[in-house]
């Protein structure tokens, strides 16, 4: 873990993110504070240059369209062709028939190295279809201690299946590359209340994967732990008056004062 | 008031959110603050499946634009149909014919159920045509003391005439659905120096009146008295070297510790 | 100095901004925070009439796509036919052959009255070509104590030129309008790790010279020290848990606090 935050604070990759609007800037942030360096193309004229010149590229879907899906695609060959990591985040998958059917073809036809998403996300690509209640997963999907056995084995079998690094993010964290599943209790419910904490770790993953590509599983589980443990030191930051936009800042700044010793300290995982 | 706010905590309301994309991060973090759940979709293909699983819409042109007015009108249709509450923010209506016509359009097509915008914008929509200097309101329209009555009697008018909840915000803010008029003082100067506290109430009172149905009107209110008195509270909290954008994440804290007898005790309004 | 912000918080300049959505909020409640008023606008049905409304435009390139670009062209042209300042952000330019182009096209074409940029953005649009990696300039063109007399006149000449301010900003800044040339060495190296200070600086530079119109060259200068000398302030404002998030609020917190007399105090230039 601490080695992997401190080889993204050495290289400063750079991150094509082709991300949605909503988190964009909590994105970038995230990453200049992690360490690393974010720029954003989305014109499918200009995605295979930008892309060429960075060392990874994240795909979120969460706001989608016509004119980026294409430019999805387009960054997403580039990247692998150059042998790039490739994250893909399946937001919203199983909320509309365009996100699945989007994801799934992405899946297929990019075989990102990473796939990060909450559960239900993630359940529609192993399914190939699903139901999600907007943005956040559906109560019945979530990974507890009573399912944690099968949900392990699930994420391992996905993860083998897909050849991908997977994180299902959520209450517990899981993230696998088919052989070992690292099981994360980083994190605060308070998180749930703050728009793009996934996000941002999706753009987090790409960062430690593409500094770390001798061990992309445990350089994503270092990502799912700093955004996690950066969440736990957020909420002892709360003062009475504080509600989610002041989390939010202290998430970032959380990342940005992170160090591979504290890491090391304050990651809370098993491996099964 | 107080019940309305509580039945939001109680029935968490998924927004589906057609929204600029200038504020479209404070609008997310605003939702989730109140207790309710934001989806943004904009694409065509997929928005009438979106709103489909939301308990309400919002239809703010902020940076309306060929791709997104027809995904707003597919929405919108789809939202009436099934009965849910649709919410038209028209952002600088008055200041361009686009603008002005794609307003007017929405009004007579999808018939919101909840309108709200800065005089000078709902003079254009009542007028059919107006002028405004760009997204604030022109200073010869601003409802004043002197002028309430006729204020208030225009917001009945046009309220009864397009048959919805018609909420003008400004130094005082008017709350109508055509019989009674809530006239609301809570609020602060400085928050005209934030972008986009009118694009989060627009999304509150979507939260506010899907989660009210047997009373929108006061809903609506009661997110006007909400989002007015957050803001009193964040001026309280500004320390000498605060500014406006401290301004913008107290605010929104605010929202999210705001409980139903705090907004009880801070909603300053009469009804007319 | 003093006259030049003291106009711009006098006059509240209406700034029509065509600029990428990753900073687009911090874009606004800077401009809002410096005394000016921000919109934005960018379907090319209404960019003419909105520019018409407005006193400057700034043309960011940061997340440029097929749609919006033509709107810059259409926008730019009624601007500068109107006698409306016009700035020009080139971000990554020398990144991708579109923006480089496109940036290209937009200076010869529209002829901006103001270039902000990082110096390798400026120096691919002075040689026609150029490469840059990311958004951020390439360290062998960083401008230094070394190769400051060199710089100066690079910039001087493309000023002369291109018959615009040119602004430069890194380490040093340095702003010429082809006669004199203002070295700035106000700033904060942890500015770089801040998405948006760029493209905060490009909007100020619009309000400052719409609102100063006599000199121009002065005022982008006032604007580049005032967001340098905010940038100091802010980081004088962190405490032990703050990082990149918390700066990024100090700072638009110190653009909304600066005043002349401030400024005045704190700017640090020489004139060359």
């Amino acid at each position: 873990m601490k080695q992997s935050l401190e080889n993204v604070r050495k290289t400063c990759p750079l991150i094509h993110c082709i991300t949605n609007y909503v988190t964009v800037n909590d994105v970038a942030n995230a990453l200049l504070a992690i360490g690393g360096s974010p720029i954003m193309a989305d014109d499918i004229r200009e995605t295979s240059d930008i892309t060429s010149i960075c060392s990874a590229l994240v795909i979120n879907i969460g706001t989608l369209n016509e004119r980026t899906i294409p430019a999805m695609f387009n960054a997403g060959q580039t990247a692998k062709k150059l042998g790039h990591t490739v994250v893909l985040d399946p937001v919203g998958a199983g909320a509309s028939p365009l996100r699945t059917e989007t994801a799934l073809e992405l899946l297929e036809k990019i075989r990102p190295d990473v796939i990060r998403g909450n559960i239900s996300e993630i359940k529609t690509l192993a399914h190939g279809s699903g139901f999600t209640s907007g943005v956040d997963a559906a109560e019945g999907d979530t990974v507890t201690e009573q399912n944690l056995d099968a949900s392990v084995r699930f994420v391992k079998d996905f993860a083998k299946s897909c050849g991908a690094v997977v994180a299902v993010t959520g209450k517990i964290d899981l993230v696998s590359d088919g052989g070992k599943c690292y099981v994360i209790t980083n994190g605060a419910a308070q998180m749930s209340r703050i728009t793009g904490t996934g996000c941002q770790l999706s753009a987090l993953t790409a960062a430690f994967a593409a500094a770390n590509s001798q061990d992309k599983c445990t350089a994503v589980a270092a990502a799912v732990c700093s955004m996690g443990y950066a969440g736990e030191l957020g909420v002892l930051r709360m003062s009475e008056n504080d509600g989610n936009c002041a989390l939010r800042g202290y998430i970032i700044d959380g990342l940005y004062n992170m160090t591979g010793d504290k890491l090391q300290r304050g990651a809370k995982y098993e491996i099964r």
